[in-house]
């Protein structure tokens, strides 16, 4: 097997996209896989704004978390599904995408990565299971102002007309500033609805909560047990300042999110421990 | 397809395991694979503090970050691979292990849950893509008093002596104090070396650092390109109050790490914004 080369990062010779440089750089992904309606409405949502890019999985990837695939390999194909945008499918996981976005398709850093638009909530605890904020999130390590979008709406046909509104407004707002603050993205949740049923927009923390996980325990045709996952999802937070709240009132919920996950407030109490 | 049951949380009835009430509970799991050695390691050094309960993958599962099999199913199997000790491999991630291992393996809350040894580092940027680390902050959002440990070595072979001492000293601490603070679980890096070069021990926070990650750009004996994912850290923090600093100069590093990802300091900054 040869090696035939090693692509730099953002090395503009073995770029598979030469960016236009009069315009932002909008690099657009997602869990759902490239042919969900969600990233065609963010595609059409942010096809204004910029030069858009599109690097998201060939496959449904939700639940993926912050995976990497470094003991397989990858694929990228070019796709010609979204008229006059350059998108490449891949066989990676969400936060792959953003790597090869980064190490093989881009030949500079994206003003802006927008990820989604996430058939169903990433609000609150789920944050750490979604593989459309876990693609923010790597987005925000490499420097890239970085946005995740998620609609409380699950229907493969949901209607994203409200989320598209916001992801303008969101996108606009970052464009404008020309970043966000240091090492954080963003996690917007928008709730279900027409967009005249929509209050408005809050500034949010993630509410406290968890998914109580049963297990569906079912034997095969060679009587062999297997389970499935089921779960219910637990806020125990009444907090009016929570995603979950802002979600439950009708408004689109913004959590900063960071991916500095040291807990600050307990290095003094450990400090006391005898080690 | 017959629906035989859904398994209740903790419910004794369906557990697959029936707990020692007289002993601490502990749950093992890492993501090496439940035939690695760091975690026949880590059952060793816990084995004389408690009823020690493990479920760890069939297969690795490096850098499946938080990853849940939520479109497929999963299998449990018993193994008889450690005297004395009850072992259940699944095909699910660390995640899943720890949902199974809650829902379906357990008829109690374990007292502690340790994920490990990881066979090389999960200090800094790599604790979000940590399968081993992602269980134990799985735990932790379950309200398991967690943590991960992972050994700065990736030989199959590694020495994992000076590893088992910092965790029986951990856990011995965490089983004391019967809890560690709300909200967290520890993610514990060990330098490679005997016992007796390790310094001490360190509660340090993430330092600030990244993967850049480069591209192998090969073609398949089709002619078909491909990529394999390499990378080369990045850290440019100095800071002496890191983990990187800790483990360059010899002491365990220990990071108390938060499942909250809200960046509290943006949100009066984003208040501004024209929303």
């Amino acid at each position: 097997m040869v090696k035939d080369k090693i692509t730099k990062r953002f090395a503009s010779s073995n770029a598979l996209y030469i960016c236009d440089m009069s315009k932002p750089l909008i690099l657009v992904t997602n869990d759902d896989s490239i042919y969900s309606k969600g990233i065609k409405s963010l595609i059409e949502a942010v096809l204004p704004l910029g030069d858009v890019v599109v690097v998201a999985p060939d496959s449904p990837q939700s639940g993926m978390g912050h995976a990497v695939t470094i003991h397989g390999i990858l694929r990228v194909n070019e796709e010609k599904i979204f008229p006059g945008v350059k998108a490449y499918s891949t066989s990676g996981t969400p936060v792959d995408c953003v790597k090869l976005a980064i190490g093989s398709v881009l030949d500079r850093k994206p003003d802006l990565l927008v990820s989604g638009i996430n058939h169903g909530s990433n609000s609150s605890i789920n944050v750490i299971y979604s593989g459309t904020m876990s693609a923010a999130v790597e987005g925000a390590v490499e420097g890239i102002p970085s946005v995740g979008f998620s609609l409380l709406d699950h229907d493969h046909d949901a209607d994203f007309r409200a989320s598209q509104k916001v992801v303008r407004t969101i996108a606009e707002n970052i464009l404008n500033d020309g970043k966000l603050p240091e090492g954080i993205c963003l996690n917007v949740n928008i709730p279900k609805g027409a967009p005249e049923e929509i209050k408005g927009i809050r500034i949010c923390r993630q509410a406290k909560a968890y998914w109580e996980d049963n297990f569906d325990h079912r034997k095969d045709p060679m009587g062999k047990p297997y389970y499935w996952m089921l779960g219910e999802f637990k806020n125990f937070d009444k907090g009016e300042d929570t995603d979950e709240f802002a979600l439950k009132n009708n408004f689109v919920s913004v959590v900063p999110v960071q991916y500095d996950l040291t807990a600050y407030h307990a290095i003094s109490h450990l400090q006391q421990w005898n080690l």
